[in-house]
């Protein structure tokens, strides 16, 4: 007997499941796009995950169907599940993730924390809505958008007459998502697991810092944090994966406003960048405890440090490798834990990620960010 | 740019290779026995390693040669070596962990703590050795013997004539190793690493307990230890590896005799079941660190928390896979951390271990072995 999951999408997070399944003993396959994918020593299948004939047929070996990314259309999940496959999280819950507007109206429905929010289908509607909660306000796509694509600061319906255009609006879905730009003092996530019995598991909420609306730093647990707006965050992810039935994990990136209130922006249904540091960082990685749950297996303990600090290696270049930089990161910074996502380099491309475990958030952060100098060669 | 580092043998040393290689973007390639090795994610080719074509081969893909074992012959690795091959450890070092009479020969040369020992290639020899240090000796061949394998506790060379039979003797080399039985307190492992530019990094030594010759338990660091014992086995394991210019990891195993002396047993030169604690019990593990020496990159720090507690898991049937104990093991011990080695379970195979970190060593072990009795369903 053996534990057999699936995992669509052969990006670093399923690269990074790869470990926990070796340590496990637990059979992980992917079905990557490319030969070469971050996730290629677990890749199995190379292929299509829109075709149903491929994804059908990768499932065909495993226990659980899981991802590395949400971009799966539901009629392919749906499709699988029709076949008795079972798929974590399920084609329901993963519809929150997969589109903003679903995910809104949903989260209004269970009482979760929204800013101000609008389906809009015309000019007219965004320009009231930005009437109403400007001079700025946030759009984005429904579906598509991730680390910051598909996703505009607006002062007028002009400055997104191209998504209004009827082709991409209709292949939208008809509507944009118009948001509130919240004035907040810091952005947060909380991240948890659960699994299909209903066992819930949360870390403690982390700050999390961006650049160019890409993750850079992330500071766990979130320091000046109250053990309040702590419990409150995690009140608020189990809402969510109870309400939503989602499986395995759960980030929720959210505000934190000037008065004290975390709003929620975004969802995602898998392991995410904010939990990075769980790999040392916690009795239980991230990665190991979306596997557990998916597996439906109990699920870990979610203990941190004091501090650890992770910070993201983008690529500062196209051709340059920061592998030649090993030796000094490796001479001069021994608390610094790297792990390579095993890309080809390129600008603004996530290459990889360091993590350092220190007694504050300060020393952790400084050493961190001088090691990520370090192999990016920008000292 | 990529760092690329070929395995001979792919048992679960290999396989635990493959975690640091995932997080450093090394790339790992094994040559394995069979298809269904425990390093089968990382296996490029299966074959034979004593076949030299095989082995040359298998070497074009990678920048070094390491091992999983010690097992391959002398004269394949001074013919990969003749090529300009980079083999770490090389041939001459790797000739004292083959042969345990090169290895006596050497140590006392060096000045490195032995017991009592004699080549011995006649009965009468043997039972000269047996007047002067009986009645019990402990006889070695010299060659081939691992995990109790090869060692017997004799009274009289009537005990070992099936090794002076003259085809036998003449496979083993010869002769035989006879060492005197060491009242022992306690055994005990110093590991090292050392890397080609002669960077040399120790773990505080660690206690081992062994059931039928195969280790059973790992108390890390060595509890009840005081600090002169701790600096006098690291300067033990330095002076080996730096005269017998061991390259990787370096495993000294020893005996603690009741006056406080050690006395070196056996030496290992890769990473070595007393170093498995390491994966969660230090601030990099034995593994990261073995490819790290051997790649000839910085080598990293080896602090070790107040107790970890590592305990090996042996096949209890040929039938019963300890995966459906998972559930139990998970629900009970949040701190036990599983490692499967993927194997098909056989009695008294090396089927995965548990380590605990712990407060103290009494707890920590206290608790790993009750997830051990539970995992393997001796409860």
């Amino acid at each position: 007997m053996k534990y057999r999951v699936g995992v669509i999408g052969g990006g670093q997070l399923a690269r990074m499941m790869t470990v926990p399944a070796i340590n496990l003993g637990i059979e992980l396959k992917v079905l990557a796009e490319t030969a070469n994918s971050s996730a290629n020593l677990a890749t199995t299948v190379v292929g299509d995950y829109t075709n149903l004939e491929t994804v059908l047929d990768f499932a065909k070996g495993v226990d659980v169907i899981t991802f590395d990314h949400e971009h799966v259309p539901l009629k392919i999940l749906e499709a699988l599940e029709a076949k008795g496959i079972s798929v974590q999280p399920n084609s329901k819950a993963l519809a929150h993730a997969q589109n903003k507007l679903v995910m809104r109206q949903a989260l209004e429905a269970i009482g979760a924390p929204n800013p101000r929010w609008l389906a809009v289908s015309t000019p007219s509607e965004l320009d009231g809505f930005i009437a109403e909660n400007g001079p700025e306000v946030i759009v984005k796509t429904p579906i598509g958008g991730y680390d910051g694509k598909g996703v505009r600061v607006v002062r007028s319906a002009s400055d997104v007459s191209d998504w209004f255009e009827p082709s991409t609006l209709s292949s939208l879905g008809g509507k944009l998502l118009a948001e509130q730009k919240v004035a907040f003092v810091r952005e947060m996530a909380q991240l948890s697991a659960r699994s299909p019995s209903g066992e819930f598991k949360a870390w403690p909420i982390v700050e999390t810092r961006q650049k160019n609306g890409v993750c850079s730093e992330v500071l766990a647990p979130a320091p000046n944090t109250s053990s309040e707006l702590v419990a409150k965050a995690m009140e608020i992810a189990k809402l969510i994966s109870t309400s939503l039935g989602v499986t395995g994990n759960l980030a929720v990136e959210m505000f934190e406003t000037a008065d004290g209130k975390l709003l929620v922006n975004e969802l995602a249904m898998r392991p995410h960048n904010s939990g990075h540091f769980s790999i040392e960082g916690s009795t239980t990685s991230q990665f190991e405890q979306h596997l557990r749950a998916v597996l439906n297996l109990p699920l870990g303990d979610t203990e941190v440090p004091e501090a650890a600090v992770m910070v993201n290696l983008l690529g500062v270049s196209d051709e340059v490798d920061f592998v030649e930089n090993y030796p000094e990161l490796m001479r001069s910074f021994k608390s610094a834990k790297l792990h390579s996502y095993g890309k080809s380099p390129r600008i603004g491309r996530k290459l990889g990620h360091i993590t350092v475990i220190g007694q504050t958030h300060e020393s952790a952060l400084a050493t961190a960010l001088q090691a990520r100098a370090a192999i990016l060669g920008l000292q």
